[in-house]
């Protein structure tokens, strides 16, 4: 984990409240200095959890602007009903009572088991020990506090200058995957201390999460608990940034990016019995959508997984994963395809320069860059994923509900 | 393996070429009676295989009336380019040679290891003892001969009545998934005696096809070999059949159609490390293709596959499945879930009704029955699919190149 630099208008309070297991750290409020604006993007899972409907409908109701976020793991209330609607308000109610502020103000977040009711009462009675625990420099603490099974925290953190003014911008996120067993899931919580205009400060986030979060995938499943917040504290003391135009959005938003980027690819690092992290990039298609439909048919098809897992330089079954991405018109003898930078396959068939043993030794890393090139337009797109291995069956089959 | 009865008019020979392992049946030739009819559907893998490729060119200049069927396994001639369609052709001149018949009458098939030179002087070496085997009770040596690294051979047989006449349709397939470990991979030949017209028979094939073959996943991997083709002799004597009012047509669709999905959910069940087999049924929606788009999501799903392999009745991860399938506004307190006739989930979560104990229970047996109601429409689908097991990893990752 790097050093995570505090964000003036952000506290962080995490505590044990014994939501599943005895003494870990599984309950984090975030305290927002009066002000502070929050951008939002949540899952779309149709069946989405009742923490995530409760956060959207009050960032709405509290004009964009909470002054609490509350974040419990071991239990995602989810395929609750109503009664985890209204076990999530008596959580937020707790906090709201204890702290003075309106329940709007309190946006809840659960990950976790689904289908069991929230421990109301064990998160409540550990609120006020959160309240006590604020702390601007309890990031990484937090980064903890919100893991489920992930193997390791991931945090990330930069600082840059604009016009003689020093930014920081922090983030903390959670997840090995769309979805874990019974678990649900990603979390992700950035902060800066620039003052962003609401709409300015959702597009930043929805321009970031489209190349970073919506463009990785362990397993393909996207759960119910899905939420990354951007907030926003002011705290560094600019005007307002409100258009495109200002010499401070270029810098800000490609800090937020690259932020977005390393705790994404983060993810897919800890994934699921994770053996390797693989980037498949798709140039040359006339669309991005159509990259897209490529590189996830690429990064979602479990033969092209196991052959990943067993460092097998299999080229047939990704030209079949290709070839069956769904794209008009495709001219196979056009595609070529690369394993790090070594030529594997192209006009239909292997190299005529490619030989098994460049295979294996471009398979041999952790790290994989799988490259297909279309050549029948300018698009391009990235995403990345992880293989598929004896211990991704394991712990999804062993993890009982 | 059931009776499998002969089709006057289909004779078939199965020798050991030596492609692959010495002395296992790995060649198989069908000799048709002059004026057979052959329907045929194809893989759509924009990377089809060099067979697919000839075969189809051939089947439509022979008219739809090929002579000879050629079927080689332990090498796909997928992924070799110009070669493999020169290869693929010297294989079916030798075919026509020896026969005295039109090159254009043969229509090749291979499965097997993809990306490799086919060995041609082999397989063109073993035609003359394929010609020398043929017989009319040849269909379950043929079995064997057309598997790569399936289990078990997989054929059907059926005989009706119809005005007086008895009908008999015969049916071999082979593949363990939509792809295998660098398999190449779904096969069938389906022979009747019955006189049908060629737009019939092709219309036969394609509605049988659709709700058999078109409607199982393994892996989601769809083969750049796949092949099913329907051979009428028109030995039985009967008028030919040109029209959906003739009596012979529902009798004879009905008996294809069961035989397609016999075979079809055979290959599931000796799908890759399979250990359950699923039926995902989906009602109540809008259109089929709804229906369809949930029970894929659900059969394609890592997590819902690697619990079905721990027999774990873990509905939250089948309600996130059904929430990601993209339907558009999908209301989830009207849907209901079941497993094995359990009643596990309706109006967004666990059924007041449900134990563990009843679905621990509904998860037991090898055979499990998915049904979602959604409760939006009259429209329903079905699909059949195996879990997600250590052995699908192994198999697929041990396997090289």
């Amino acid at each position: 984990m790097p050093e995570l630099f505090p964000v003036a208008g952000v506290e962080l309070g995490t505590v044990s409240a014994g939501i599943k297991t005895p003494g870990r750290p599984d309950l984090v409020l975030l305290r927002l200095a009066p002000g502070t604006r929050c951008a939002g993007v949540f899952t779309r899972n149709a069946f989405r959890a009742a923490p995530v409907t409760v956060a959207r409908d009050h960032l709405a109701a509290c004009g964009g602007e909470p002054r609490f976020l509350l974040v419990n793991t071991g239990n995602a209330n989810a395929g609750t009903g109503d009664i985890g609607i209204e076990d999530a308000r008596r959580c937020v109610e707790a906090v709201a009572r204890l702290a003075d502020v309106a329940p709007a103000t309190v946006l809840p977040f659960s990950t976790g088991v689904i289908g069991e009711r929230l421990p109301v009462d064990t998160i409540t009675a550990a609120v006020p020990a959160a309240l006590d625990a604020l702390d601007d420099r309890g990031w990484t603490q937090a980064a903890e506090g919100i893991l489920t099974t992930d193997t390791r925290p991931k945090g990330a953190s930069v600082r840059f200058d604009c016009q003689g003014v020093t930014y920081t911008v922090t983030g903390i996120a959670k997840g090995a995957g769309m979805i874990r067993p019974d678990m649900a899931t990603m979390l992700a919580y950035i902060a800066t201390d620039a003052d962003v205009a609401p709409a300015l400060l959702q597009s930043i986030l929805v321009d970031a999460v489209n190349v970073s979060f919506n463009r990785i995938t362990v397993d393909g499943d996207t759960s119910t608990n899905d939420a990354c917040m951007l907030l926003a504290t002011g705290a560094a003391g600019n005007a307002t940034l409100g258009s495109l135009d200002d010499p401070l959005y270029e810098p800000l938003f490609s800090a937020v990016e690259a932020l977005c980027v390393e705790l994404a690819t983060g993810l897919v690092r800890d994934g699921e019995g994770a053996s390797k992290f693989v980037t498949v990039q798709v140039n040359g298609g006339r669309s991005e959508q159509e990259c897209l439909d490529v590189a996830y048919t690429i990064a979602h098809s479990p033969l092209v997984k196991t052959a990943l897992f067993a460092s097998d330089p299999n080229w047939g079954r990704l030209l079949a994963a290709i070839g069956r991405a769904g794209l008009a018109d495709l001219d196979v003898d056009r595609v070529a395809l690369y394993l790090n930078e070594v030529l594997i396959a192209q006009e239909g068939c292997r190299a005529v320069s490619y030989t098994e043993e460049q295979g294996v030794a471009a398979m041999a890393p952790e790290d994989i860059v799988v490259r297909v090139e279309l050549d029948r337009g300018d698009s391009s797109a990235t995403v990345w994923t992880s293989d598929f291995s004896y211990d991704y069956v394991r712990i999804n089959a062993e993890y009982r509900t």
